[in-house]
């Protein structure tokens, strides 16, 4: 907080951009509330709720409904809600398996979400770009003419530099080095800016925001695919390190005397807990992709003593990981999400038991491990949520864009009812 | 920032105090600044620095000096430093080897310092805190009578959570779940808190605000001793996690294979890196503490062959975890600490090799490797920084407290000069 003592019309601009993005951020996050609501949640006064949610509903970013008697004490108070069609955000995603696209409206709402299997091996960008942009085409093109873009975000499995979008590393895509940002945005030519990130990253975001992990400010996220991804979220916030690559937990080295990685080092953790190992582990051969870790499945429910026992040693390894993660990072949840959300069922002792035995017993006291809220589109949430980013930090941006040069209300009137 | 719209008079108190904040921030991280500079630096305009400079004076926190002529253009501009001698800290550490006590002056010039050995094993809290105590007085007997204290920090080689200050494990000291904080503050009977972290933790911060992590938002701080702590900023932050107990790099499982840990666990980092099994590698007894190592070291650099194979050998383990660490933290920095720093002119090259070989090619371009700036005394001159902090967020309440109930003056006065 270091507003400086400018003139105090200055301070009451910022001061109005500042209570206008703390306005949106609580619907954002928490859905319609009563103004008297509004009051409680951000500590401003009802004529300023009043005034600047008047703003919103203008610049067509809010919608104010009736009030609804519920029997509560004292005057109804006006419903806001934030206006899903206002502004929309389009989320991408590629996957190991799968690509797909989903727009989001302002508030969170899912207004559209397709996903399409993908061939897996490597891929050349020109064909992932142009599947993305007709994948985009598709669930835009439900959308009315109007419609404003708040972002657009795109999930990748692989390493990112996120300043650019430079996809520094993919080895499932066979990308080194990919300008994937750039190239999105051209091809999609769109109003609105690309930030490409982490797969894992953003599945963090969105359990954050809208799974298993809303109110938890400390939480380590880990998809299983063929590799290992890894989100982190600490003291609220996405770790993301000097250049955006932190949460590569997948290339922890938990077995020296392992495999060799595909990313050049050896035992890193993914060799033990992904997916090619797992089938190996159960005799059967590991390029089989989602079809085969359900076979496995299956079968282990069945009583099938080689499914189970993969299970089981998967399980010693993921708990393992775990472990040396709690004491690293001292989280309140881990979010399986991808592939280990649908085996955690068959793992969840075995993997508590050896979490417990290598995390220290303060923090794995502490800790709980759930599968994703969000299920397998919790990164293409995710990058849906990233591209709100810009409209959340500063709505006012916005509404001056819409409303042209006319005079914002003034948040300090002292309003009569 | 959510100010709300109040009172302006509110407001303009509010923005005071987060404006001397901001000011007593920059010149204890920065040193002496002209008026001219702290205007650069924060932000502010001539007379709000003219007039919160003026109550920091007022207030003994801050001195002014007649300004020295540079040859540079313009009027000269009086020089502010924050007065040493206006709000001391008290630091003390309790390490395996050692206690040691500190005075740290506001704007971190360090006043006094005192360290004495410990004999290494287990210790009763009492014989702890009467030691503690007596290094207290010592170091406080120098300090004049009226001599303001703003806090009392405490670095320990334990699980700490920082609430309380219980310490929850410290193997070192044979401690389980030992309420230190609340020991030491009725022990000392001294006017100000006790906060309680570990000693790897407040390395970190040292290092980050007074040592080699200056202007590094994200480094990861490790020391090794027999265990191996660790403390890690991220995105300019100390990592505290769910309760403080982050930081436990100790603890990551690099060798499952390998020897069985104090924790409970196996295969720990600090099995492989810690100095017992660099003693033992080099087939020296194990007990042996700093002064084992220092021959070691004086052996390797004659060309011992069996102590630069230790050496060659602690060094691969090093790297290998942490090249675990920078792809899972992203981080700037790696620093050095403890023993580490001392073994570090031996290991240079193949940690280095080894961190390369297991970390991600695009966050291995970006770490560097350094030994602790402050070298072993990083975590007590931490804990005395850490007891700062609550002066450096609202120095306007020492204010208050010191010039009673007077008018503070107002910063938004325009001033003639």
């Amino acid at each position: 907080v270091n507003l400086g003592p400018a003139e105090i019309g200055q301070r009451s601009e910022t001061v109005r951009r500042s209570n206008l993005s703390t306005i949106v951020r609580v619907l954002h996050a928490g859905g319609a509330l009563s103004r008297s609501d509004l009051v409680a949640r951000t500590g401003l006064t009802r004529s300023a709720i009043r005034s600047l949610t008047g703003e919103l509903v203008a610049a067509d970013l809010a919608i104010e409904e009736p009030p609804t008697l519920l029997g509560t004490p004292g005057r109804p108070s006006p419903v806001v809600r934030l206006n899903p069609e206002g502004s929309i955000s389009l989320g991408l995603e590629i996957a190991v398996d799968s690509l797909a696209a989903t727009v989001v409206g302002l508030g969170g709402e899912i207004l559209a979400l397709t996903r399409e299997p993908r061939h897996r091996g490597h891929s050349s960008i020109d064909e992932v770009i142009v599947a993305l942009a007709r994948l985009a085409d598709h669930v835009l093109d439900e959308r009315p003419a109007d419609t404003r873009l708040a972002g657009i975000g795109v999930a990748v499995v692989g390493v990112v530099r996120e300043r650019d979008g430079l996809v520094s590393m993919a080895p499932n895509l066979g990308w080194h080095d990919v300008p994937l940002g750039e190239r999105l945005a051209d091809a999609l030519a769109l109003p609105a800016a690309v930030g490409v990130a982490n797969e894992a990253d953003l599945g963090a975001l969105a359990e954050h925001r809208r799974g298993v992990g809303v109110g938890t400010d400390d939480l380590v996220f880990i998809s299983g695919e063929v590799g290992v991804g890894g989100g982190l979220i600490v003291g609220g916030r996405p770790l993301r390190g000097a250049a955006g690559y932190g949460g590569e937990v997948g290339h922890m080295v938990v077995n020296p005397a392992g495999d060799a990685c595909r990313c050049g080092s050896v035992g890193c953790w993914e060799t033990e807990v992904g997916e090619e190992k797992l089938l190996r582990r159960a005799g059967r051969p590991d390029s089989g992709g989602a079809g085969s870790v359900d076979a496995l499945l299956k079968d282990a429910a069945g009583g099938d003593l080689r499914a189970i026992a993969a299970l089981g040693e998967t399980a010693r390894w993921l708990g393992l990981g775990l472990g040396s993660l709690v004491n690293v990072l001292n989280p309140r949840l881990v979010v399986l999400g991808g592939r280990f959300g649908r085996i955690f069922p068959f793992i969840r002792e075995t993997l508590r038991t050896e979490l417990d035995r290598h995390a220290l017993e303060a923090p794995a006291r502490l800790v709980s491990v759930l599968p994703a809220g969000l299920g397998v589109d919790a990164p293409l949430i995710g990058a849906a949520e990233r591209a709100f980013d810009s409209i959340l930090a500063d709505p006012a941006a916005v509404i001056a864009s819409r409303l042209g040069s006319a005079e914002p209300a003034n948040p300090y009137e002292r309003a009569s009812a």
